[in-house]
């Protein structure tokens, strides 16, 4: 289980399988995210439809409502969702300090207050393990701290945390037969920092690493600049996971630099939000420019939104604030996401990946004349 | 076109079949409400797969957003909403009744306060004609006053202007072979009115006849005798339509009383309630006993909802706010008054109606123990 076969290469960007209890998961590859247990909007088989093959769940929310131990009453995450493909649940640790009013952070853990019923609540590394085992994701993810990527002083601390409680984690959960523990390297845009990160948690030997801390802040440029040095550092034969990104432009730069799995909630977050995402960049459906064009979001595209809706149609549906609006929007830009990484693993077996980018990078970023 | 076959008759029920220019429709019919062009959270095939045959989407709103001129530039409103089986449009004046400010009533028309804009609008038996005309839909409906029932001077004066306006109507449509012009009869409770509006009615020689101002404050008792003493001043060899009207138990009485055509928002308004209709009463999902709840809403449905999900996840989705929750349960109460309605359908063909009707209303009408 677990075994992440390569079945190509081009510079440091691969082309892979990585095998889970749930089939097979080729890579690179992107994740809905279905924070409370469901992708907003889009029901299970309407996901595989469009091609997802691995769904994020987020522990600190199931945690809240419903409860991990209810959720294993009920059989675990995958026949609780009706999602019988692979899941990854994150630790919690982002929501805790992104979400929730922090109450203290300390050496142990962190106590926090609940955003749904503000009760005191407390997550440390071993019951982020105990409900990440309850809730079982085939991947789950090491409770790490995630600062600011620029502020040295506070990196440095991150780090040195994020390690000890990784270690802490694996001693919670040293068996990855059924579910695959990752670790999460921190260490900002510095490059000794991540070095000094991903030295302590390879003797962990998890079945794949993260490079976490990134997309929280800084910029595109020091996002890739910190890929470029971290990514070399972690293990040639093992999965590599960038938490949170999922801009189409973004994917193209860290696939390139050797980055495997992905997740973001932003193709449901556009689409509530009313935009879609097409090879020419994001389109605003509010736009009174839509209002007679009768061609699909994107020509092309073989999503039910694209097969079947005018623009105007979904422009009426936004303007109108109609739920199908974000069932439409939420569908084409999953299979958008899915489609455009589908299309680099492609390109790197075909050895044509930097065509690819480049291509679709010029034509993304463009702006509209 | 429009031809009313009648296949089966037990006492005053019939089983037929409508022959619209989008396929013939199978009667007695359950159609759900897409005010907006969209019913609520649920996409057309979605529609399909439930077993919808015919949808009304209203003339009001569509008149106001986007408006009848875009729809039918963008080729009707079949094309436009993807739905390409059989719509029936009303003529706004219900609408215009209670979603507007009204300014103005006489006989010539209605002058109304958009409830979106706050603009100054016009309706008038000729305008409702032309909209509908322009969306484009199989069924199209006078326009009518629909007074408050149980008053009888009001009811007097309704009467009497909404056969002026039918004949109007009938004026500004004359044709009926590709947009079928139903009548709506007025009168409130009172016998004697219904009869003055039918016998006014009837030499418009329509398609088809609505009862109309029912199911707008009477008691269930007042609305069933007004269809005792109705429905049989209507012809016998056309469609007759209960507008407005899709409780379970109404469904049973009316169809009972010969009524053949239905459209009701309530399966999916109280789908965004978190209510899902079973046989044994509404079940709201927002109630803590579902919290543990392993089985489908409903034991036996076939719908995609009872399918893949149980009670519990529901109940989490409804708590958690979660658009998956309108969309599963939209469909599985849409799906639940298409089976009875289509249950009632073999019953007639079959002659067992009574049995299957009072069987039904004994176990949906029980107290819960």
């Amino acid at each position: 289980m677990f075994e992440f076969e390569i079945v190509a290469q081009q510079g440091r960007a691969r082309a892979g399988i990585l095998h889970t209890p749930h089939g097979p998961l080729p890579t690179p590859v992107f994740a809905p995210v279905g924070t409370q247990g469901t992708v907003k909007a889009v029901p299970p088989r309407d996901l595989r439809e469009v091609g997802a093959t691995l769904v994020l769940a987020n522990t600190y929310h199931l945690h809240l409502r419903p409860g991990e131990d209810l959720v294993r009453e009920l059989g675990g995450l995958h026949e609780f969702m009706g999602w019988h493909n692979p899941i990854l649940t994150d630790s919690g640790g982002f929501q805790v300090f992104s979400l929730a009013e922090i109450n203290k952070i300390d050496d142990e853990g962190v106590t926090f207050r609940s955003h749904l019923d503000g009760s005191m609540r407390r997550l440390t590394p071993e019951s982020a393990m105990h409900i990440q085992q309850k809730l079982g994701a085939d991947i789950i993810m090491a409770f790490d701290q995630c600062p600011p990527p620029t502020d040295r002083e506070t990196v440095i601390k991150a780090v040195e945390r994020t390690t000890k409680w990784a270690r802490r984690c694996r001693e919670a959960h040293p068996d990855d037969s059924t579910q695959a523990l990752f670790g999460i390297m921190q260490g900002g845009i510095f490059e000794d920092l991540r070095a000094q990160s991903a030295e302590a948690l390879l003797p962990l030997d998890c079945p794949g690493y993260a490079v976490g801390g990134l997309a929280v802040g800084e910029t595109k440029q020091e996002m890739y600049a910190t890929l470029d040095f971290s990514v070399p550092m972690l293990p040639e034969s093992k999965p590599r996971y960038l938490m949170g990104v999922g801009d189409p432009d973004d994917l193209c730069e860290a696939i390139t630099r050797g980055i495997d799995i992905f997740d973001c909630v932003i193709p449901t977050r556009l689409a509530r939000h009313g935009t879609a995402l097409t090879a020419d960049g994001r389109l605003n459906m509010r736009n009174a420019r839509f209002i007679r064009d009768t061609q699909p979001l994107e020509e092309g595209c073989d999503c039910y939104a694209c097969q079947n809706f005018t623009r105007a149609y979904i422009r009426h549906l936004v303007a109108a604030k109609e739920l199908l609006a974000h069932y439409l929007l939420s569908v084409h830009n999953i299979r958008f996401l899915i489609r455009h990484v589908q299309a680099m693993r492609q390109a790197i077996i075909e050895g044509r990946l930097e065509i690819y980018t480049s291509e679709f990078l010029n034509r993304f970023m463009k702006k509209p004349a």
